[in-house]
């Protein structure tokens, strides 16, 4: 195997290691001789790969976030926008172990932030990726006549990224952590109410029984859910 | 001076100078050297009046909170139970330094909850008490008519809660910080949506102008509008 291909492949090594340990146990529970064990390296080995905590966290995270954001592209092409959004939203959430473990990373960046230019330059990256990622999708269903025509789409943007934030946080760090049903109630709500979305017609993945939130429906606009039914 | 006074002053000299020292750096920025000279002691007379970095945190927050709560429990004591609701949630907001400053501690206790128990028990205490505090809220709304009548009053108390988390993190982490006025706009908005607040009166703070977002007023479903103009 050429030397640089090995490198690559041995860097990977780190980064899996490295993830799979915040997965666990959150950013704080991760120290280099940890990172090397559980990769099958020495502490010397690892230091020779990356220069420092922080870049070995960040690149981890990049490397932690490939499969999310293949997934995200992949619901964004939806071609129903309010579901496009509903997609997104739902695999934003902090909904099994996988994305649990992806949470772990933000939230240690949220403080770590605080002292490192690098942590806070990615932080503020993925923010702006992710407002703009919102903003589009509702636009997309706002163009497309599914939502409340005077919706402020930077508005709704700014609320969904706030929401999903702080269920992340509930589900992670409260003690009172929602279920993944709850989660999904948050955001179908937030859709029918805040966007007035027009179709309430949540996905139903194969693994799991479609549910339709009583309170749900029963807040939707008596006018608009009789325009919904009538399709 | 008695001596037991005197400990207590001087213990809150310390607690007071660990608040100041995280509101302008963050959890992570503070260090017993640091709260020691901010204070005018030695590190050797801070350890005298605390065990640990961990318990001089929660104790400091729960010296910051003090403020917080007593503000909250007065907006609870407003007769009108929307507009209660409300300046508690304005309450809630990272709007200014001090409270900037509050929200400081909950950002590091998220991360340093993982690994501690003293910090995770009170984070878990808070999360309780505000989450009660908010569905009391909602709930006396129900109760008096002002907001849906079909609505979910744990759900909704949820909702809130992660909204005003959500906030705070994009405050203080996202690079993109809502103006104080895009934060109101955000309670307003989810008020009028997700609750169908009958009543949309923001109140009139002497030292503000009271601003009406567009976006609220033309989300309130028409018949409620009409309902709300007649009173």
């Amino acid at each position: 195997m050429p030397k640089k291909v090995d490198r690559t492949v041995r860097r990977e090594a780190f980064l899996a290691a490295a993830y799979s340990m915040i997965k666990k146990h959150g950013i704080s529970g991760v120290t280099a001789r940890g990172v090397a064990a559980e990769a099958g390296f020495t502490t010397g080995a690892l230091v020779h790969y990356v220069k420092s905590m922080d870049e070995l966290l960040v690149e981890s995270s990049e490397y932690a976030a490939r499969d999310v954001r293949a997934n995200m592209l992949e619901a964004e092409e939806e071609p129903n926008p309010l579901e496009a959004l509903r997609g997104v939203l739902y695999l934003a959430l902090a909904s099994d172990a996988d994305k649990r473990g992806n949470w772990n990373f933000f939230l240690g960046f949220w403080e770590r932030s605080v002292h490192n230019a690098a942590v806070r330059k990615i932080t503020h990256l993925r923010y702006e990726e992710w407002l703009k990622r919102l903003s589009r999708l509702i636009r997309r269903a706002k163009d497309d006549g599914q939502v409340a025509p005077d919706i402020d789409v930077t508005l709704a943007a700014r609320s969904a990224m706030a929401l999903i934030d702080g269920i992340a946080i509930q589900v992670l760090r409260s003690g009172k952590p929602p279920s993944t049903q709850t989660q999904r109630q948050l955001i179908d709500q937030w859709m029918a109410s805040w966007l007035g979305a027009k179709i309430v017609r949540p996905p139903e993945p194969a693994d799991q029984p479609a549910i339709t939130p009583p309170s749900m429906m029963s807040s939707v606009p008596v006018t608009k859910r009789a325009a919904s039914e009538a399709r």
